[in-house]
């Protein structure tokens, strides 16, 4: 795909590692991309991945929306962290998405670190990286610059845009910006608008990262620096979100690592320790501190009610769109209520809608673990929305 | 009271108004505390506020135990922050605990920094401040110092035992290791062991202080600098579990911050942002940092069935105590289920106990809050306990 040589200098390496793996698009040059915020951006990129062949009608096409961390790399091998692809579990051959019927796209989002254009990349305007000085986006405009990278794929619409996390809230938002090019959507553990806990979880993890003395007001690439411990501290907060307390409890409790024995000091003792200071060292070599901030501020800016003249049924009108919802029992960032909102406003809107609350005790993360229940339901939803949409071999 | 003008000269300026302000007693000169770490420790200071009189027969004395960052002004203005008692709802004229029929005692906890001997005071033998060279202690070894100084105060036996959080943690302690001195003991909002959840979050606070080079391996008293980007980190994450998703969302909910449309920037746009930065850097003025790790370590250390056998009821048998246990239903930190876990125990050691869940959206911080149904379950238990006692004018 295309590119220019000018951009790719001044990639992290991890970058460089990434978009080596992955397709590209430059977008925006003809026409900028008019953010929430004002800016009309151009040229930019967008690093994608896809998975199977697109059929001759091009109704096979699958967009998978990613979470806060994730990326592109849904059913591969990462190019930094050399883990296996994030969403292994559901893409794949003889999974729910199977490449030998759908083609499946993944790209990273606007403001990410994984090859599309974000903090890490350059003004066009002045040729030095942007750092803080990258405008502010939203999720909307995370969902504008995929409907123009689909423009220029030459898709006209999906047969279903499926995500978990902030990855819902793409989904949510491509139904409401875009609706007659999304034939059914799966929003997953998810919420129309950020609540006013989880904008305190992710203050916290800001705070944090513009506290390290390294992340020199967003500009330590020019300083050689990186803000690790702040990014760190930022990324373990943001994890035990991401887990139930009986998740926490059945995986570690209160055992102890490496010892028999408490230590009467502050290493790590437990292992509960251990595994979140892990978590927090492995999150530095593979993402982005700036992207981190942009990411995080996109989803607390999310409120798809308020973006509707406060009603959210109001984004929902006249959907020719099937959806299908999955919470999980055990999830208390997106609590299945928030789910049940959106359910209640797709209902004031006349929409085509399913809801499964799944009973796990894995927390939030349960979305990208093996969970046989979320597996056969949206496998089911997905049969019935091929058989109407005529979309023949989804068994 | 007795003191050293030696250990004064060490004190930070907000120790040294709290001093002002409270007793202390000076201990274990002539026989050392014995901490669960192995350490002899002596001499150490514990400074204590009290209200009300003891009664000729030294039968009406009632001691609160102080959560994590809580001190000894229970009931009068505060002399560093010059803020009300961090009790006052509960304690003071015509309150259920009223100086006016007891005699009330707090005691800063071993560790703290409100006084009571911990890591910014100096350790006798090498007359340097203790930083992290201070002895880790625990749960026991607070109560232990709590013990000496009510022997010092000439008070055998206690009429009550109260506090929520980490005081609860005490009173649990104290009913297991002074059983004999215990009349009645109310735990509130607490737990016989600290969760892997609670470890988790403890944990990112304890890397957000050592993470900030301003810690300096914990001398930073020695560099004359402060931690205060990493201790209002920790204490804003902390903040966050003390509230409900409901109560944010009540007092918060989405609303902006001096402001009628999105910043789109890194600033504090939602009110929920701005309070937690204002929890943050309020703290900072009168909280240790190292304090604030050796408190949170002794929270996590926390485990009374451990501690008798891995059995919980085995900390109870034979208990003369009457108990009250209170929890709250929004309460995420400390749930409902762990104080069943305490009633579970005391009933299997055929304890006199009663127990209470209260509907409250409040959170953790409930009990701290008006809350009117635990003020009359708490009430009513005390005017009970004190018949039984002999204990007259208890209204």
């Amino acid at each position: 795909m295309e590119g220019t040589i000018g951009l790719l200098d001044d990639l992290a390496d991890a970058e460089r590692k990434a978009l080596g793996q992955c397709h590209h698009a430059i977008l925006g040059a003809d026409r900028p991309l008019h953010l929430d915020c004002g800016v009309d951006l151009g040229p930019y990129r967008v690093a994608y991945q896809t998975y199977g062949t697109l059929n001759a009608e091009k109704s096979n096409a699958v967009l998978i929306c990613h979470a806060l961390t994730g990326d592109q790399f849904v059913n591969e091998r990462h190019p930094v962290t050399g883990k296996d692809g994030w969403w292994d579990s559901m893409v794949g051959p003889g999974k729910v998405l199977d490449p030998a019927h759908y083609f499946i796209i993944c790209a990273n989002v606007l403001g990410g670190c994984m090859g599309t254009t974000g903090p890490l990349a350059s003004d066009p305007a002045s040729g030095t990286t942007w750092n803080l000085r990258f405008p502010v986006v939203t999720v909307a405009d995370m969902v504008r610059a995929q409907a123009a990278l689909l423009d220029h794929l030459g898709i006209a619409d999906l047969f279903c845009v499926i995500g978990g996390s902030m990855g819902g809230m793409q989904v949510l938002e491509w139904t409401a910006s875009f609706p007659k090019r999304v034939f059914s959507a799966v929003p997953i553990a998810c919420a129309a608008r950020h609540s006013a806990q989880n904008i305190a979880f992710h203050e916290v993890g800001r705070q944090a990262i513009m506290a390290d003395p390294e992340w020199k007001g967003g500009d330590y690439r020019l300083h050689k620096t990186v803000p690790a411990r702040g990014l760190a501290v930022a990324r373990m907060t943001a994890h035990i979100t991401y887990l139930s307390e009986q998740a926490l409890q059945r995986k570690f409790g209160r055992s102890l690592q490496n010892r028999n024995a408490l230590g009467f000091g502050f290493d790590a003792d437990f292992q509960v320790e251990s595994y979140l200071r892990y978590q927090g060292s492995t999150f530095v070599e593979r993402f982005d501190a700036n992207s981190y901030l942009y990411i995080t501020r996109a989803m607390d800016y999310f409120d798809l009610a308020d973006a509707h003249g406060g009603v959210l049924a109001n984004a929902f009108r006249g959907t020719p769109t099937r959806f299908c919802l999955v919470s999980f029992t055990s999830d208390w960032l997106f609590p299945t209520h928030e789910s049940r909102d959106i359910v209640h406003a797709l209902n004031a809107a006349a929409a085509n809608v399913s809801f499964v609350e799944i009973e796990s005790d894995k927390g939030h993360d349960a979305f990208l673990l093996e969970e046989p229940e979320m597996f056969r339901t949206i496998a089911g939803f997905l049969k019935g929305a091929a058989t109407v949409r005529g979309l023949r071999g989804v068994p």
